[in-house]
């Protein structure tokens, strides 16, 4: 069995629908971070970090979004999340995955977040300021240079699609008309009709 | 053949070691940052992000540190930079090195490139001095909680070494007292004695 630990509207959810479309059995604890519950030595003792998402594993606790993302892939080879007979795209799906994590993910985090890198508040509110461009720029490269179409990689879909689709969720909390990339918004509105993608939204609003 | 452009002092050392200890046949190509080359145009028809590295492969151009590392340890078998047999293992190596490109790599960034994130002189000041406190508290993590020893993974060497060899480099510029790191600091001796790494670092300073 597999217990993911996630919070509603964090990037965690690319994992959530990685799980939900392996058909893998798990559970899904949802920790409230208002009462700052990934800071909690509970929590602090399954990831160190304090971030979601965690998985246990029989095997012990991973983290990190790509890494999750290739191991829920490999582990259920037979739901085809990830060309896995394919060494060099796997690597497009990899360095796909690891840009969103890096940079576009980074990006966003400076709007919420802005106090891990700097402990001036007019600073942090400076970071704010840019998020909107910064995000729209990474948005701008992903529609004209990195998505193939229709889905991330091409034919094949993978795990990219779920995280793209779960980084363009933050698109219009950060003030990004998502409109202006055509074949992200149109992405985005494939993956919302797909029901893996109804149920884990409707159980993390549950 | 593969080329592989980096620039000295760069995340794309880990890249450029991986080739080496892969035995892959590979060129190198330096970029010049002093000269904005990662921002020639010629450059960003390689690498349309204007960063290193960047892998030219026969099937096509490869960027991010992870999915590189993956690759080339996947296209190598023999050189054994991978625990390519276990899935688990393998989302480790991918996990730790996740955690040095979205975090820890970040963390150094905001020394010298925070006007990434702020428009702001002062701000891009302010995270500036915050940087030997985030890369010291990732290393304080990594010493740890991740290190198992003698290498990031255990018994089996991996890529993870590498990359964390490459990181660790950059302690000293950022103000972090490496020694205060034990076993991470034992492993970078280590490191700096194998012939390949020697010889990697002859060619980037040639
Ligand atoms: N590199 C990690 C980042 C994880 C991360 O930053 N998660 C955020 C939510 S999107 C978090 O848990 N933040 C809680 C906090 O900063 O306190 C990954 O991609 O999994
Ligand atoms: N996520 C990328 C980051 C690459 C990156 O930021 N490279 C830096 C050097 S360490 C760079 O090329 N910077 C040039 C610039 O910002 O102009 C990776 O891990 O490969």
């Amino acid at each position: 069995m597999l217990t993911l630990y996630y919070a509603p509207g964090t990037c965690a959810l690319a994992t959530h629908l990685a799980l939900e479309y392996a058909g893998a059995p798990y559970d899904a604890v949802r920790l409230n971070f208002k009462e700052q519950q990934q800071r909690s030595p509970e929590y602090l003792r399954v990831n160190p970090k304090g971030r979601v998402p965690a998985l246990v594993t029989p095997q012990g606790v991973l983290t990190e979004t790509p890494a999750l993302l290739q191991f829920i892939a490999q582990s259920h080879p037979e739901a085809k999340l990830a060309p896995l007979d394919d060494a060099f795209l796997l690597a497009k799906m990899n360095e796909f995955n690891s840009y969103l994590c890096s940079t576009v993910h980074v990006a966003h985090a400076h709007g919420a977040r802005g106090y891990r890198w700097s402990d001036d508040a007019e600073a942090i509110e400076s970071m704010k300021k840019k998020v909107t461009q910064n995000m729209g720029d990474c948005f701008e490269l992903v529609e004209t240079r990195m998505f193939q179409g229709p889905w991330v990689l091409g034919e094949r879909f993978s795990t990219s699609d779920l995280y793209l689709y779960t980084l363009t969720r933050w698109l219009e909390g950060d003030k990004v008309d998502g409109q202006r990339f055509a074949r992200v918004a149109d992405h985005f509105r494939r993956m919302n009709e797909q029901p893996q993608v109804q149920k884990v939204l409707a159980a993390q609003r549950a």
